[in-house]
């Protein structure tokens, strides 16, 4: 399995577009071969600083959905809003420890 | 490096509690020994739904985390609220991709 971290800030004057483009992006996500979870969220101590949690079944399936034209097509976007601090790392998942 | 995914979901009575216990909860977090990181977030889709995004430099670090009383507090708080669906799993992260 993969897990993957992403952040990204958007300026305040597209706070409601950003919010509506990644829940929509999350939707779309979560029904591509592989995706095991895609969840967005907002920061609670930062407004406008985003987290997209991910979960895949392996490396290929998230490198298809990055190969996808809708998800250059998402980052040119936010590129267009003004997001300058875009990040995303994935990480291969070792031994699992179920807390609660 | 561990890398520590969380769910929960408070009723609505209680989310103006919950958005301050929470970003509280990961500025004290973030301070304690081998604390990368520590994010909490309310998810896009669903108000009332936040994730907490943890990165810890081991095991050890974050089982110490999960032992101090105010974390014990806190989810006995936080079931005290009407949460029953909290859910924190971590892994041990493998290789590491840098996607953006």
């Amino acid at each position: 399995m993969v897990i993957s971290h992403g952040t990204l800030t958007f300026p305040a004057a597209h706070l409601g577009t950003a919010r509506t483009m990644l829940s929509g992006l999350a939707a779309q996500t979560r029904s591509e071969p592989g995706c095991l979870s895609y969840l967005v969220s907002e920061n609670l101590e930062t407004p406008g600083a985003f987290i997209i949690s991910e979960q895949w079944e392996n490396m290929e399936a998230m490198q298809t959905h990055l190969s996808l034209p809708g998800v250059g097509e998402a980052v040119k976007q936010v590129t267009e809003m003004g997001v300058d601090d875009l990040t995303i790392t994935a990480w291969e998942a070792g031994q699992a420890t179920k807390i609660m």
